[in-house]
Parts: C-alpha cells; sequence; structure tokens
C-alpha cells in the first residue's frame, strides 16, 4: 500500500502556495518549475486541490492558483483527502458472511470487529494529520531548510511574484 | 490509498486459525472453505503469512497452518505487515532536491518536514496496530459476534478438526 506520488507533490505546491502574498497567484507551470516535475502531471494533482476548496484557481492571464484560505487553516489531512478521496485505506468486504457459518443478515448487529480495529487504527493517522496544518508545516521547513535553500527559494519567488 | 483485500482475509484466517488446538493444524482449503474466498489466491496471503513467522506451515498429509505464537503475542500489525511488506505509505522521494532551488547536497542535512509530519502519522497508524493483538480480537470478536454465528462457526470447526 503506498500513497501516490501526488500527495508528495501536492504538499511541496501548497507549502509554496502558502508563501504567495495576498491577491497573487502562482501558475501551474511555475509551480511544476520549482519542483522539477512534469506540468502535465501536476496539473491533474492541482486541480483536485482546487476541486477540494484546498486552492484556489484565479483565470485569466495573470491568473494561476493561491491557497483558498490562511495556511494555518488547512490541514494536512485536507490536502491527502483532496488527492486520494478521503476514503477507508482498508475496506472491509463483510468476507464474515460468506462460507458455512454465515448466518441470516439480522445476525450482524455489530460491525465486525476486525475492521472496527483497522479504522480505530486509521482515526489514528487522520487524527495526527489533521491536528498539523500547512502553517505549522511552514514553521518546520523554515527551522529546517538550509539558509544557502531559503535564499535561492526566495529569489526564484521574487522572480515568479513579478 | 487501499490496503489489499489479503489483509482482510489474513486477520480472519489468522481469528480462525487462533482457535485451532495445540497440536494440531487447519488446511488452506479449509480456511478458503471457511470464509468463501478462492484458495489459490488466499495459499499466496498465507505464505506471506509464513514467511514473516505470523502462521507455521507444518507439511504432510495432515499438515496445514497454525499460529506461529499464542494469539497474545501475535499483533495486527505483524499480520499487516506480512501482507503489504511493511515499507511505509509516504514514500518521500526528495523532490525538494529538484528544480532551481536546490542546493548541494551537504544542504540536506535535515529530513524534508514532509517527510516527517507523514511520518508521525504513519507511526501513529502503526502503534495503534501494533498495540492490539490477535488475542484481544479474538475477545472482542467472542463478544460481538452473534450467539448463532458462533455456534455455526463452532460446528465447521469440529467437523474440520475430526
Amino acid at each position: 500500500m503506498q500513497l501516490g506520488e501526488g500527495v508528495e507533490w501536492a504538499l511541496h505546491c501548497c507549502s509554496v502556495l502558502a508563501l504567495v502574498p495576498a491577491g497573487r497567484t502562482l501558475s501551474a507551470a511555475r509551480l511544476a518549475e520549482f519542483h522539477g516535475v512534469p506540468g502535465a502531471y501536476l496539473a491533474k494533482h492541482l486541480q483536485a486541490l482546487a476541486q477540494a476548496g484546498v486552492i484556489h484557481s484565479v483565470p485569466g492571464r495573470k491568473g494561476g492558483y493561491r491557497l483558498a484560505r490562511p495556511a494555518a487553516d488547512i490541514t494536512l489531512l485536507e490536502v491527502i483527502d483532496a488527492l486520494e478521496g478521503g476514503g477507508p485505506v482498508f475496506r472491509c468486504t463483510e468476507i464474515r458472511r460468506r462460507g458455512p457459518a454465515r448466518v441470516a443478515a439480522s445476525e450482524y448487529r455489530n460491525p465486525c470487529a476486525i475492521d472496527r480495529a483497522m479504522q480505530r487504527a486509521e482515526e489514528a493517522w487522520r487524527a495526527e494529520l489533521g491536528r498539523m496544518t500547512l502553517g505549522d508545516l511552514l514553521q518546520e521547513l523554515s527551522v529546517s531548510v538550509s539558509p544557502v535553500a531559503i535564499r535561492k527559494t526566495a529569489t526564484w519567488f521574487e522572480e515568479a511574484m513579478r
């Protein structure tokens, strides 16, 4: 089981979009350039983020993307759910209702204990991702990224904002 | 992102194997019959469980499978890792090292904050699954499964153990 590469791309893009000043945007092409990823693939993921209300698409020649809300109000979970659909990772197919020990449908009053255990674990995963916002992420990035990389990013960013 | 159906099958099979008396086994065919799943597919998953040391394969005409250790000593995480390989769900491909803001390799002293956040969430998921044993699961099943289904399971089981 693995998350798609889109999740990594989306989290990086949202971190960069968190730096965009109010009233401005960054184009899909610029985001692809900054991350060195194929534009067509990235565009698909950006559209998913826009559809989920994580980022906002501004149309027009000077248009592009910006975060739909302040970075402190967008959780990592929202970004991941936008890309992955938000459905459960473990999907119970109720195999308990097959085979020689199956009983009448009315006997399955309680959800399967196996499904419950798996969903508890997913809730722990989701809770952790739901606790962290893009704002928190930006703060962690600001102290963990090397000053040289921050300077290069700032230079690129100024150019992109012109 | 979704776990394979093998995880559901394996957790159900391990719950049934937990009922097998000491010195006895249950065949792959019997396990497939009980769960109403295709034998060939299930065999593959049982082999993965055996390879990971979760279940033990006893060769011979009267052979079959049994849990490799007491149910209270096997966690759900071990079962899932046996099937899914145990690798991280989020795989950081270090896209921060691409694009115009990339810097010398020596500048990437800290792991990417995005990867760290994702791994923290996975640790929460793994911790939850690592806390729960097949013994706990059996206890939950014994109080949540309907008495009718328990009787039918017991009848099938007696027959299978003959």
